[in-house]
């Protein structure tokens, strides 16, 4: 269904607890037509947010919202523990009972609550709760066979723009002419792509194999794709999850890196980030992240780091440049930010390397 | 309550397939009645696996078990996936019948079977699964403030001997005098245990957050044995799972090494072992175990390998000392097999290297 999406993100649309809300207004090809923070109600997203290049208005209310004919509320944040604030409880309510549908990224399953669940019945409304997985099966090693060189992203931390740089990454190369399929791994890929699983979501031991599982399905949707031939290039670009130094959510980075048996990894981080976000634990430099993760894969299928991308949104322009010039010489990789820069450049430097390390396993 | 076990393993018992009965069998204080398995019907425990220990019979049938007045019906293999074998499914239904209780560690949730949920009611007998979590939270750090010193199982591969190694050393510290309590993280430890939680099982987002309310609920339980004292010596003995490079199980082995909070770890392996268990992935060697290990602790809490622990099982005596010494020679550490010949000698050398890196904590 083409949705039109009203976002839910009150009082804290600006930060980047909204960042599901960020995302789907900068990548989803579903518009948005307003999003609900009282906090900012009568100001456009532009004028919060420049970057995400939207002038959908803000509202006080999901009732207010209801004047720009939404089909779809988003709830728009992405906690740590995905619980559904009590807030949020009765916007929703008000979503279901116009009718709209409700689309979740929470651990908290909406259409699990005998409240939202009654509410959609009676107002045959829906409730896509995009963290729910499928059931998945072990890891088999069937993800080994796949020919499509797999392009994975891992970061020094989470929130640092590992889905960004998929998405531009999957762009680059479709523009360049090489079939190329993003492969959503979380609750906001999912909601932009239209397809995917959580993979924090699904019971550890089958982790890795909900991973597999999407690298195959990409398999089957980059050779749907026009251009796709045998033998010519092509792609899968993987949304990567968390750190490996992530207390918390390092088993799910691993489930990836295992997983979705990538050929080669796309380092991601922001220069001006020092500890784990909500822990007292230093971010790793770009040498120790490198060798920790490539000395994962060694074990298994190795695959090398073969370009790093940097955030740089919260830097000035020179400070940017500089970033990018120390990153690189401190890891003799290509170093780029692929949003303020565009993804061109750090694609056309990483394809080639892609092409070796394809070849490796071919 | 006090158990009385039938064990269901038929075809099975003698293989590696039947390890939760072995464990049962071997570490339970619950005695072990009779044990299903058709293929070896007629004989005893001790003629098929002498190391457990039990005269216990082995019958054809749960029927024919029924005779030794079990309590309850333990289903005792731990297939990977943990799918419920179908043949399994008219015995376990023959032990709701006659009012025992089903006691299972699979994947599969007995309980939330139909056709078993309801034989359970109208026999008013009961199912335990034993791999079914509690809701865990996010992982908080509150570990890192538990006292206690905290050592850890690492594999080299699934099915090693963690369990039994974390048992033994449990059993070793507490015959010196040392208050120890073995943290169960699977489901035969669950099952020997009485308590704990099948790390494996949960949400992967939460899997170390599973972890740490092990330790926190293991150093309560520490404070509450005989000769407990504040400042006083005491132990948690954690069970591992898996290990760091297998496809499937290593986000569950980095659960436990990120939310268990370890000081210390001990590494577990079998010498003859070469591949990871149903994957064609060569193990890892000693230093590039103990490396990998204590890498990935050092970016959290840093923790060292202070042991290594040889389940040596299938070699004979003089081959067995050869691969303790080889080990030992290899990594600078004390080794011994800790069923073979018993765990002091074993926890003494380790006992004080222990002291060293809970004291670098306190």
């Amino acid at each position: 269904m083409e949705r039109r999406y009203l976002i839910l993100a009150p009082h804290v649309f600006a930060t980047r607890a909204a960042k599901t809300a960020h995302g789907v207004i900068a990548y989803s090809n579903d518009v948005t037509v307003a999003v609900v923070d009282p906090s900012n109600a009568g100001r456009s997203v532009r004028d919060v947010l420049p970057h995400l290049d939207s002038d959908a208005p803000i509202v006080d209310s999901v009732e207010a919202g209801l004047a720009y004919d939404p089909t779809s509320l988003l709830v728009g944040i992405a906690p740590a523990g995905g619980v559904l604030p009590e807030a949020f409880r009765a916007e929703i309510s008000v979503a279901l009972r116009a009718g709209l549908e409700v689309v979740s990224g929470l651990h908290t399953i909406l259409g699990d609550d005998a409240e939202f669940a009654e509410l959609a019945k009676a107002h045959d409304s829906r409730i896509w709760d995009l963290r729910l997985p499928p059931a998945a099966p072990l890891f088999s090693g069937a993800a080994y066979d796949i020919e499509t060189p797999i392009l994975l992203m891992v970061g020094s931390d989470c929130a640092v723009g590992k889905m960004t740089a998929a998405l531009e990454l999957a762009r680059a190369a479709n523009e360049r002419g090489v079939p190329a399929v993003f492969v959503p791994t979380g609750q906001t890929g999912i909601a932009i792509a239209g397809w995917g699983t959580s993979v924090d979501r699904v019971v550890a031991d089958f982790a890795p194999g909900a991973a597999e599982q999407l690298v195959l399905e990409g398999e089957r949707r980059v050779n749907d794709l026009p251009g796709a031939a045998d033998g010519a290039p092509a792609l899968l670009v993987v949304e990567g999850q968390g750190a490996i130094n992530h207390p918390a959510y390092a088993p799910v980075t691993l489930s990836l890196l295992y997983g979705s048996a990538p050929d080669a990894l796309v380092l991601v981080h922001i220069p001006s980030r020092r500890v784990i976000d909500g822990y007292d634990i230093p971010l790793l430099g770009y040498r120790e992240l490198i060798r920790t993760y490539e000395t994962l894969c060694a074990g298994i299928k190795p695959a090398k780091v073969v370009a790093i991308a940097l955030n740089t949104r919260d830097l000035g322009e020179s400070e940017a440049r500089a970033a990018i010039a120390e990153a690189a010489a401190q890891t003799a990789l290509p170093c780029d930010d692929v949003v303020r820069f565009g993804p061109h450049a750090l694609y056309d430097a990483l394809a080639p390397r892609l092409a070796k390390t394809a070849a490796l396993h071919a």
